[in-house]
């Protein structure tokens, strides 16, 4: 028995998401069907954390065990091959038995590319979130130390969770403009559900005037969902890397 | 009645192509459609030029004459809202009376961006074209003056075409490369049926060593496509440009 770490490649686009649903298209789905095909086994491929419908991964991480006895040499290209295009392994890795690719993680960094506009574009109307109003750079870079840190992000998670401890820390957040688009990076031990999504939001609607630092303030505050801004689409976040 | 030019990007993954076609996804129809929807007029759209299944926009031009009196300011977001996300109107100007997208077009520029590498990326899947060989890139420099100025290029066309006049001009052609990927750019008075996919696919096999500079001299010689390179998929191209 092995236990295979596996660096993932995809495009969200035209997945329900990360997670096996039946009757879906999800990447776990697409990932163990493969899986069967190529070496006839039932395995259950473990993912980092799951990525929404739409939501797409430069690199997530996922751990499998594995009876099969594939070189591992072969293994990537035998298994790309069982695989539809926008979904590619880009590594497979002989990992210590106990490693799991969710609890095993230590932090997680997200990318979330946003266009700014009067219209979404439409080449690459998938691939990035979309921001209609202006938005003034300096407000937004001064806003970012107050998401940075150990923080209960209540009020930065959707209220779908089950989840009942909201203490999260995030150790980097940065954003940059490219030419009409942004380019926002965050770094934290763990993200609650559509977290990146709303503090993207709220970062934009400060910028954009739309909050004020009280209603952040309050949002941290008070837990309360409501004082936090917009979530944003998935369309334009990407899981960028994962630390063990 | 007003004479329309309509600046058009469109995302052409889930395209069967610009030309209408009864119960298929393409452009001209979905933009026909939209058209009624807010005028109530049936009109044609003539594009400047029909692009393939895959191939993508950045400003396609459209001619379209129309009796509605919507002001032209409100036009563009008035159809826009009729139309899916991956196509939107950039522009919409009041053309001269005999302005035609097709007949009155003087150059076109296309852009062919292709990825290199052992994988196609699963993100950009759709976005770029792929070749696995490694390329010389002073050795593809030195073979694209061959590919410029007035030449029979019914060697560089699809045989699966009606035309009998394989003259065209090429103006520019230009490659470069940007990390691991690769963008050409090639501008000329009109283009014959998959000409820029394969150039651009015989100046890579030229690149890689596949074929050798007798192959592409005998090409334009005796016109036979079995002396030019690969056909490059259609994911990878981008009609970037059309001039009046």
């Amino acid at each position: 028995m092995r236990n295979l770490k596996l660096t993932i490649e995809y495009n969200g686009s035209k997945f329900s998401g990360w997670q096996k649903q039946t009757g879906k298209r999800t990447i776990q789905g697409e990932l163990e069907e493969a899986f069967f095909r190529l070496t006839g086994e039932n395995v259950c491929i473990e993912g980092s954390g799951r990525t929404d419908k739409g939501v797409h991964a430069m690199a997530q991480i996922a751990s499998v065990q594995t009876e099969s006895k594939i070189p591992l040499k072969n293994f990537k290209y035998a298994l790309n091959n069982q695989l539809p295009s926008d979904i590619r392994i880009k590594k497979i890795e002989i990992a210590q038995k106990d490693f799991h690719a969710r609890f095993s993680s230590k932090k997680k960094t997200y990318r979330y590319v946003v266009h700014f506009g009067k219209d979404k574009p439409a080449i690459s109307n998938e691939m990035v979130g979309f921001y209609r109003n202006d938005i003034d750079v300096e407000r937004l870079q001064q806003a970012i130390p107050l998401f940075v840190g150990k923080h209960n992000f209540k009020a930065f998670c959707s209220a779908n969770t089950q989840v009942t401890n909201f203490e999260r820390e995030v150790f980097d957040l940065t954003f940059s403009k490219r030419g009409s688009n942004g380019v926002f990076e965050i770094t934290g031990n763990g993200f609650l559900y559509n977290m990146v999504r709303i503090i993207v939001g709220t970062l934009l609607d400060y910028a954009s005037g739309k909050l004020d630092l009280e209603n952040i303030e309050k949002a941290f505050e008070t837990g309360e969902r409501k004082y936090a801004g917009t979530t944003m689409e998935p369309n334009g976040l990407y899981l960028k890397k994962v630390v063990y």
